[in-house]
């Protein structure tokens, strides 16, 4: 399949307006004299953790690929394979326009992930997790019920809906970004945020932040082709999954670096975004806060965008506080 | 000593305008669809635990505190004996100001809380635990270095600036509120808020809640008189004092009513601001929400405005997320 040319300056911002026109209020942007100082920058958290319901920028994509479709398309339903927050996103945003959302997942998939999913109405396609290929699911259910995919990341709408993020993010500082940095999975977020900056800031460096035990971005930004990861191993579960022909394109053209950071490094960024922000980061989110940590010498002395991404921690996992009593 | 008449709409409209002057960003108002159905309710949550650097709403009090000062005033300094988050809240608005802020704390306190203090370059008095009276230490510090006592509840400026949240949020929510939660422990915020709804949404009930371990708000107001408590027992431990004679006088005019919850009710609050949220919130501030969830015939139906008065969680308490490798 040939590679279509990115979505256009036009594209985002009408993604921007189809977005801000629907009541998907304005996460806000957080700073902190402390961290400020420990950095020796000027930080500015983009706080899509606290996207209203769906807790992470994954409702802009979803929403802007369903504001795309066509009525007659979209009454036809949609379906992915993401049971992370792209899935969530998507049976949000099919609830908003009254249309059905499949989600395919594993059978053995949390039950949080479920309740999340059913919570906005969302259909689940349960397969076994040995035996089934979820993109062939995916493709059973298109055939029957006509449903239409939309891709986590390798989709021009959902990649200009991504954007928005990072065009919020400019328009709400009031300085202009040296950097701004984003954490990396299959390249969707970082992809728009790429198209934004260098529509309406072109002099803003993009850096990726990727776990290391799921460091695909970094090998291929290297190798200048698509390598997929082997194994992954990382708490940063929304960071695992490989590149997409459209993001890489993307990313190759206007990505200048990635930097890796390992799981310890990840679980201290939560936990100092925690205590400085007061605000609850998934692991993936945090990523890129633990690269600025990691790598000061990169960030000294300038004005920094961060995406906080996302802050859906399983509650196993937030032991906040102890269980009391 | 007389109780002098409370502070006006006048010095509220003066505080707003004050605050907001100066850098002091406005916290958002957040919603949740799903809080929202479980209450069946409209629920609005002035988000003050993100207030910036300090944490909690207490720097809206110090900060008119001080504002309401002349300039040679201000230039003796300021002093209190509030090791909590006002303390460290008058420590940050000294700084902003170039004065010195000057704070009695038992050696004994944690050394986060003194870290706190430090980092806005508050002066910390330290006495001993045993022995000395904390009012004591405030009086001698004043004559000594002609710094002025700044209450952390029982004072008009520190009111008035308290009254702005309340303010902020019935400007930022898009429609009437039928009533305000909001935590009590000496009585500023609420005494605060309660002069706000007064003045600008008469119609709209104030609700305390208060941690049944340290319910001499409830007792109060129930005996017609300042009743203290004999001993607290609560991990809202922004919530253990008692209140001071003009924020009962103004409680007792403008308060409907005060809601116990206990320590177990409110960690569970705490659990699920964080889930649903994704907001780390002190145990003091969860206490309204803690509420909401016990009395939901209260609050059925309703409009509902709820103020999460910090997030200043002490990290050891903090195992978010735990320790990792």
């Amino acid at each position: 399949m040939p590679v279509s040319s990115p979505p256009s300056v036009d594209d985002i911002e009408r993604a921007v307006s189809a977005i801000g026109a629907r009541p998907l209020p304005l996460t806000p942007v957080f700073s902190s004299w402390i961290l400020d100082q420990e950095a020796d920058a000027r930080l500015h958290f983009k706080m899509e953790n606290f996207m209203r319901d769906v807790g992470a920028f994954k409702s802009r994509g979803a929403l802007n690929a369903l504001m795309n479709l066509s009525e007659r398309d979209r009454a036809k339903g949609v379906v992915t394979h993401s049971s992370g927050n792209h899935g969530q996103a998507l049976a949000w945003a099919a609830k908003k326009f009254g249309t059905r959302a499949y989600i395919v997942m594993p059978s053995n998939a949390k039950e949080i992930k479920k309740r999340g999913i059913r919570e906005f109405g969302g259909n689940i396609i349960e397969c076994e997790p040995t035996q089934c290929s979820r993109e062939d699911i995916c493709e059973q259910v298109r055939r029957e019920t006509g449903a239409l995919l939309v891709h986590p990341f390798n989709d021009d709408a959902v990649i200009a809906g991504q954007a928005t993020a990072a065009w919020e993010l400019m328009r709400m500082v009031p300085e202009q970004l040296d950097a701004i940095v984003v954490p990396v999975g299959g390249g969707g977020l970082i992809s728009g945020t790429a198209l934004a900056a260098h529509a309406f800031s072109p002099a803003t460096e993009i850096i990726g932040a990727e776990p290391s035990g799921a460091d695909d971005a970094y090998r291929s930004l290297q190798a200048g082709r698509i390598i997929k990861n082997e194994t992954v191993n990382t708490i940063a579960d929304g960071l695992r999954s490989n590149l997409g022909d459209k993001t890489f394109a993307i990313m190759r053209k206007h990505v200048d670096q990635i930097l890796l950071v390992d799981d310890h490094e990840i679980a201290e960024a939560m936990r100092i975004l925690g205590e400085r922000l007061r605000a609850v980061v998934e692991p993936s989110g945090a990523v890129p806060y633990a690269a600025i940590r990691k790598y000061p010498d990169v960030f000294a002395g300038k004005r920094v965008g961060i995406i906080l991404s996302g802050g859906n921690v399983d509650p196993d996992n937030i032991p906040f506080p102890r269980r009391h009593g």
